[in-house]
This record gives C-alpha cells, sequence and structure tokens, in this order.
C-alpha cells in the first residue's frame, strides 16, 4: 500500500480495516462487510449495528438540504440498513460537528428533524458527542436495532435461480439531485417535488424487511444505497453468484423519465448507476413471488422482479435488445 | 433559543437533543447523561452504549500526535467510558473522515494504532464508514460494552459521607498537552516523554473499574476527560449532592510539577482543571477504603482519597489553607 488516498475506493479502506488477525470471537455473527454487524449477546434476539457518516460538501450542500431534512435523513438512511437486515431499529448514538458558523437556530431544527425521524422510526436517541470543528457540519450516527435470531438476512444467502426484486423506484433520488443542482431544469412542480422528496426526505423500508424476514422469504438482501448495480455486486460477491437484470423490469417513474428527458440523459442510468433510493433489492424463490408481491401490496407498496440470480459470476444488463456488462459502477466518494 | 451557537456550551447543545417526549420505554435504562447509555435488552447483562468524535485542528493537530496514536488514542477514550460504568467493552464501529491530503500511508498506520488498541482492549472492531472529508480529519468512534444488570455503576449514586477517590494522577495530560504546544520548553527527557506519554498515549482504567463495580464498591464512578473539577461536578449533579476537595492530596507527577514551575504555572490547575486524563474518580464508603487501596495496588495503581461527598450542594475546594469555590470549569469545546 503506497501512494495517496485517491488511488484507493471506498472498499479498499474498508478492507484495511477488516483485516483480521485471529479468529473472531463467538459472540460475532457477522462483522464487517454487510448492512449491518450483528452481535449476539444471548437471548433470542441479535443486535444488529450500523454507522453511517454525512460531510457537508460532499455528501449533502447545506444550502439544498434544510436542516430539517439533514436531520430526518440521517437517522433515515441508518434505519435503511436496519431494514436491509430483516431488523427494527431500536436506538440512535449522535456524532454532530458543527462549525463556528452554525447558527442555534440551525442546529435546533436539525434536532426537530432528527426527534421526528426517529419517532416515525420507533428509535430512541440515546447518547452522542457534540464537537467543533473547522469548516464543514459533520453529522456522524450509529443505529442499533435487533432481529430474531433465525430471521436474520444477510447479503450472502443469494441462489442461483432466484428472482431479483426491488421494494420501490430506483432513479428518484438521482434524478432528485440533478434537480438540486441543475435549479434552472424546467420540470413540472408535480414532478419537480417527487424527485427533491426522493432525495431529501427517504423513506427506510423497514416494514417491508420485517415482512421479508418474518416470512424467510429473502435468500438475500440489501438496500440501494451505492447504486442499483453496486449494491447488486455486494449481494454478488458476497453470493458467491452472479446476476441478470432485465433494464425493461426496472421500475422508473414517470417523474425521473421527465427528468432524464429534459437532461438529455437516459433514465436507465439514474436507476442502475444513481444510488440512495433506499429501497430493498432483495432475492427469493421464484415460487414465492407471489407472495412477496401480496406482501407487498398489502403495505402500499409494489415489489418488482427485475431480474434473476446465476450461478456464473458477473452483472449483465439486458438494454435495448443486448446483453451488456455494466461499464461503470456506483458512486464512489474518493473518485 | 436565539443567537448563535457560540453562546451554547456543548452541554447546552447536549440538552438540546435530550428533550424528550414522553416516557423512554422500558428497555432504555439509562439514556443520555452518564458516560453511556444502558440498555436492557434481555438476559443477565446489560448493553452499554458510548460515543467520541474527534476532529482535526479541535482535538487533535495531525503534526503533534502520530496517526498511530490518534488510532489508539481514539479506542482508549471510548473504553475508558466503559470502565466508567463498571463494564468491559466489546465492539468497535468506526466512522472516519479522510481529506484529500490524507496519505494512505497515514490510514495504514492510523488503523495499525486502532486495531492494536482494540486488541488491548479486548474490543473487535466491527464496522463503520469511511468518508470523504474537505479539510479536516474526523473520527468517530461507537464502542459497545457490557456489565451485569447488578453491577452497572453510574454518576448519580454519590452519597453524603461517601469518600471521593482517584484512580491515578490527574494533570499528566494536560502537561503533556502542553509541551506538545510550547515544543520549547525545556524540561529532562524522563519528565518529557511520561507527560507526553499521559497525553497521547492513554490507557482506560478497565480494570480498575470491574474490580469497583464486581464488588460493588463505588457508589457513583466517571473518568476525568473534561477535567477532574467538571467531572465531579458532573457527579454532584446527577445525585444531588456536593463535593470538598483538598488540593494537598491530589496525586501530581513529579513530572507535572516540574512542568508547571518551568511554565511559571501551578500544578494543582492542571490537575483540577486540565482534563484527558481518563482514571477513574468515585465516591464510595469510608469503611471500604482499605478494601479500596488494596485491591488498587493488587492492580499496580496508587488508588488516592482525594475528599468527600457533601449533603450541601456545590464542590470546595481546600487549597493553601482555605476553602475556596473553583473559579472556572473544565475546557469547554465551543468556548
Amino acid at each position: 500500500l503506497t501512494g495517496s488516498l485517491q488511488q484507493l475506493t471506498e472498499f479498499g479502506i474498508i478492507g484495511l480495516f477488516s483485516q483480521q488477525v485471529g479468529a473472531r470471537p463467538a459472540w460475532v455473527s457477522t462483522g464487517i462487510g454487510d448492512d449491518c454487524a450483528v452481535l449476539d449477546l444471548g437471548g433470542e434476539k441479535r443486535l444488529l449495528v450500523t454507522c453511517d457518516m454525512l460531510v457537508e460538501g460532499v455528501h449533502f450542500l447545506s444550502d439544498r438540504i434544510s436542516p430539517r431534512q439533514l436531520g430526518q435523513k440521517s437517522i433515515a438512511v441508518n434505519a435503511s440498513d436496519i431494514a436491509a437486515m430483516g431488523g427494527e431499529p431500536l436506538a440512535a448514538f449522535l456524532g454532530l460537528g458543527l462549525t463556528p458558523q452554525t447558527s442555534a437556530e440551525y442546529v435546533r431544527a436539525f434536532r426537530d428533524g432528527l426527534l421526528e425521524g426517529c419517532r416515525e422510526l420507533g428509535v430512541e436517541l440515546l447518547g452522542g458527542d457534540t464537537v467543533a470543528t473547522r469548516t464543514d457540519l459533520a453529522v456522524s450516527i450509529t443505529l442499533l436495532g435487533q432481529v430474531r435470531a433465525e430471521e436474520v438476512v444477510l447479503r450472502s444467502g443469494a441462489r442461483p435461480g432466484d428472482l431479483l426484486f426491488l421494494g420501490g423506484n430506483v432513479g428518484d433520488s438521482a434524478a432528485g439531485l440533478r434537480l438540486l443542482l441543475h435549479p434552472d431544469l424546467i420540470l413540472p412542480p408535480e414532478h419537480r417535488e417527487a424527485l427533491l422528496r426522493a432525495h431529501l426526505e427517504p423513506r427506510p423500508q423497514l416494514r417491508l424487511g420485517r415482512f421479508l424476514a418474518s416470512h424467510r422469504l429473502a435468500h438475500s438482501l440489501i438496500d440501494v444505497s451505492d447504486g442499483l448495480l453496486q449494491d447488486l455486486g455486494h449481494i454478488c460477491a458476497s453470493s458467491g453468484v452472479g446476476a441478470r437484470v432485465d433494464c425493461a423490469r426496472l421500475p422508473i417513474s414517470v417523474s425521473a423519465t421527465e427528468a432524464a428527458s429534459r437532461s438529455g440523459l437516459d433514465p436507465r442510468d439514474f436507476a442502475l448507476y444513481g444510488g440512495e433510493d433506499y429501497v430493498l433489492l432483495f432475492s427469493a424463490a421464484p415460487q414465492d413471488e407471489d407472495q412477496i408481491r401480496d406482501g407487498g401490496r398489502a403495505l402500499g407498496l409494489e415489489v418488482h422482479p427485475i431480474g434473476e440470480i446465476t450461478a456464473e459470476a458477473g452483472v449483465s444488463v439486458l438494454r435495448d435488445g443486448r446483453w451488456v456488462s455494466p461499464e461503470r459502477e456506483g458512486y464512489d466518494h474518493f473518485r
């Protein structure tokens, strides 16, 4: 390992820290490498732990997201990782870095959004650390959750022949981000609002995750945070399988299609590479498709089959009648 | 709440986030306001959770602490919060913000220090998030630990008549910080090294915490992170008591005394206000003094009685034959 950090990808850095000397103790069910760590501290349930850090200027622009939305989104994106294990969130811990320019009003609005998000998701804010930073606001949240031992769903359980499902639209968040960065883009207000909401106020699919886990329907499960193809790549790498995705079956909203068309872009690129949709991506047995789709509808969700898991490694995408290999992966903060 | 953030102290901000709507659920044994949150998720043990954030330029200067020391100190200061509950640490989660200027060598050395610290303390690093920041390195660690339900020691159990004890020297860390900030200060190398080590490589008193908790000796317990008087103030406020401290009994090292004298300062100020000593401060029944001091010696530690808990509120300090009220509190990041 030599050279500058920019040569390392985010996943390279994570790999650096997961180099393990000796065996993990027995109470570690799952360490680094899934949406949450899974700890067996006794009892019927497993403890789930996830943490995410958001930095101003990198993950958000403080003039494009309100402090209230930032508070709510901070807890929502962590809860999405709990959903991606089939669990329910319990307790949050907040590391908050404030600059000398941060106003007390800003902090109060952030607090309101965070606590409102906690209430909606059934989360207690139980601690944290507030520090001064010199230039950038930083929000670091660690979220604890739990799930019965036999209901934990990992990334690594995908099996050849599984169908691949999405719990909701992909691409709306990327389209919303584009609107934020290109405020001059003209779009009917209902589309604009829908896309901005998808990006600024994501809703983690906790109830869908619990449904899949409690009925043992999902073989593998992840949330779409880095981008559909990148997150699908995580499932494939963990499970030792490949996948095929049919672009024609991707759930892409009219709003995202409209935003893409007015930007001269292909909405399928928003959907495949965009990230931050926080919908669940999972694989399951084909015979369970009806039960899954009915269960989704009972929760007010349309669950979409978008492809299948293959024994052969690699992800292929059917696009305009041709199978192609994705030429680029999702967003990497260090690229 | 109006005006700029600089009008708020760190504790004011923490208060903002601990405003509670409705009762805490039954599984929350202790929320915001102690060294750790205490969660009852079933079983004989309670889960302890603490989180700390360190920001370059505020909490550390990257040219004064090696990346290896920074890694080790990051986990040590969190483990000290677990020690302050009588617990044992288990699992760490790392939020790491890296700037474009951070070298891969720096990250690797930080990683080595962090993992070495984890090994020494019996901690597994089980997850985290690595992000880009624009200007400052940031380290956010959440540490989980556990302790048997009946052995949890809070800040709030101090009783009038208790003796106050310190698990080790206070002031060394503040003296070490002074040496870092005034490199021209001339001091014999053995003193210099001892003080720098105290500041850069603190060792949490986990074994002392376990000893006190498992023998039910400490009525109240905290670690000295903000400064002796400020941390004592936390015990007093939580317990609804006051305290008297005899300056003549404070354990102050020859090294700190020497550094103070060569700086034209009073070493008792390092000891009372300095912070970051990460020794345990606790109160216990006077009749347990011998058992406590013997137990400390068995761990290779000298435990020092420094004063007592009073029914009357407020902290008084006996200094040069006069009882005085501390005129200033410990370090506040926002002042």
